[in-house]
């Protein structure tokens, strides 16, 4: 009987759910009949082009404890890459290296668990494939914070970075509601084009308490007179002004709202920082109320203590999604959700084209702004609901989150 | 039978855990075969000058889940104030008000929550209690993050900021190590002039992960050359290098290591914001290593929902020390903790003299900081282990925690 084997990477920026997609792909790998080992490529594809695996089999198998774990830890336990292959066309001296090691390695599906960029990588080893008359099933697993895949309801670390945003901008009420004297809060979250993570914040507002009392998307061009406007309307209603507002924002001209020089990264997305900041220098020039800014940081994507249970559970159901689809002979596509209701909350899990997601954004559809481009319909408030509902369980040693030892990583080179 | 009644207050800065002091005063009042009603003044002291109150006594007594919530709400239920009395003797126009206030509330205790600052309050009150031989007891219950009230082993509100800082260290590490390329990440964390706080970063190395792996606190002078050496000499040995600062770093002049000016709260203290950004850029201007900063800001102190059952239950027994105290006649003191052992771990309450604490401010011992002053002492560790353990139960509602409604705060004036 020869039973292909599995290999699967992780790639892009870190979530609090990559690693349960992960989970998925391994279960469901050492549960089919037609696969038998499953290895993990370090640090995405340049594993693949290094050489550098992790065989995940035995350890899934005999340590019961493990895939439970994995599907709690933060960030990739493979390690991650910000790599995008030349077209083969040009240059295809990396391809054949990978699809040598396919060979070798006996690989009858490639996983790659990422976003838009990395959903690149799969159009592009799916192309070749074909070129070259290959076999191996080459598929994309969703994930990102950002919720900006094409083609599916919402990607996996979405749920949980809202949840984050959400407690956490509950938490920052509560912090500034103390003190009787006016105040202004301006809360900076990341979105570098997509404001759905911005717009989660919403969900802070619980009944006694209404902030973020102003939202400020991407999508629509930021007018800061405009703000100043709104920021003195609430000012008047209220003591304490607590905003939401987006890394992205941007003038009508398109020019980022920040205080800081804008740099590239090796995908030539450019760095912000200081949205958040900007605001609060505005605000001070224009308006005498004490005023602060809060930027969220990395936070908000790695803190899987407060993961979301309908993110995590949909996260490792698309990683099963994924084997069980290149068990019926697909390739050349990304596990997507559609959402059948939302009262009750009901999902199914299929598949699209690879070609329509990558290198594709999906933008905040401009009806779920308000008129006022300062908040969020409560449209878009139902469709976010369900995603942050549930708390994974989670273990502590010693007081911190126990997580898999990741000690493989951040080795010397 | 005149059973007189209790009044308590917070003030000063919010922590995770001072909800949980005021829901200790408040059961052993509502307990108490000596006192009647619980009244807590809405923003400290300023709530008395101006009449504002809320009678918990009913809530607590009709509502099961109400000190339940109070424990594990964040920030002050009772609204907060940065304000110190004048000198009686220059201006007993408050004091002689506030007296009027406990006679007109039949009072026979106040109680109030803060650090030490707010004890400066429960110092001038004693003491012209004493002047004017009035019999209501005036006690202070501790509270602080920065855990540098003195005569007491650690502070209320200190074990949780402590947790939340040890597991966003571990999960920042993480986030860090995903990617085979060198890289320094500096993590600023609050303590204005004492590094306990900063020091519990410490609490992150599980055995697999070391980071961080420099820790500079703000009593010992800060070199930027040796930093810069002791991160090289980190590099050296791993590829991802991660560092604890805290906030109040200063050089052998007394200047603080910051990008902002510094600008001053109503206590007199420096808004302190930079150091993180500060050595950030120091980094990139002297090595070629990617470098970023996270400052953690306002999130480590009202994180609740990873607060420590250890500071809560510890916190909430402090407040009911404070009204047996007064019960047993004491007045112009504060509550202490005494630790008893550390393995088992034990601790009993008592108080100190009010004079001996207010205004003073307990360093983090010199021995305890490593000779090479970029790291703690392994005794050190041993006495922050046990303040970071357990977790306390918390509820959620929608996917965001549930806290007690506070919107009797932030009321339009």
């Amino acid at each position: 009987m020869n039973k292909k084997n599995v290999l699967v990477a992780q790639s892009g920026g870190p979530t609090s759910a990559i690693n349960a997609s992960l989970a998925g792909v391994l279960k469901a790998t050492i549960d089919s009949d037609n696969y038998d080992r499953c290895y993990g490529a370090i640090n995405g594809v340049l594993g693949v082009l290094s050489e550098n695996y992790l065989d995940l089999t035995d350890k899934a198998k005999e340590d019961s404890d493990f895939i439970k774990l994995l599907n709690q830890t933060p960030a990739m336990y493979l390690g991650s890459c910000r790599f995008k292959l030349p077209e083969y066309r040009d240059d295809d001296s990396s391809y054949s290296f990978i699809f040598s090691q396919f060979r070798k390695l006996n690989i009858g599906a490639f996983f790659y668990i990422g976003g838009n960029d990395s959903m690149d990588t799969v159009l592009k080893l799916s192309n070749y494939a074909r070129e070259i008359g290959s076999d191996v099933k080459i598929i994309g697993v969703p994930k990102t914070i950002d919720n900006d895949l094409c083609n599916t309801d919402h990607t996996p670390g979405f749920g949980s970075a809202a949840k984050y945003i959400a407690s956490s901008l509950l938490e920052i009420a509560h912090d500034t509601f103390i003190y009787a004297v006016k105040s202004v809060t301006i809360v900076e979250i990341m979105g570098r084009d997509a404001g759905w993570l911005t717009a989660a914040s919403a969900l802070a507002r619980n009944g006694y308490s209404t902030a973020p009392h102003l939202i400020y998307l991407p999508e629509v061009p930021f007018d800061k007179e405009k703000f100043i406007s709104d920021v003195r309307h609430e000012l008047s209603k209220r003591n304490n002004v607590i905003i939401a507002v987006s890394e992205g924002i941007r003038d009508k001209d398109g020019n980022y709202i920040t205080s800081s020089k804008a740099m590239a990264d090796t995908f030539g997305h450019q760095q912000l920082s200081g949205a958040g900041k900007a605001l609060e220098f505005l605000v001070k020039e224009n308006i005498d109320v004490k005023v602060r800014s809060v930027e969220i940081n990395v936070l908000q994507r790695c803190a899987a203590h407060l993961a979301s249970k309908t993110d995590l559970d949909e996260s490792f159901a698309q990683g099963k999604k994924a084997v069980a689809l290149s068990e019926e002979g697909q390739t050349g596509c990304m596990v997507v959700l559609k959402r059948i209701s939302n009262a009750p909350y009901q999902v199914e899990y299929s598949y699209a084209q690879i070609k329509d997601i990558a290198n594709e954004a999906k933008s905040v559809p401009v009806e779920w702004i308000n008129r006022e481009e300062n908040d969020i319909t409560e449209e878009f408030i139902e469709y976010l609901r369900p995603l942050i509902v549930g708390e994974a369980e989670h273990y502590y040693e010693n007081g911190i989150p126990k997580y898999l030892d990741i000690s493989h990583l951040n080795q010397k080179h």
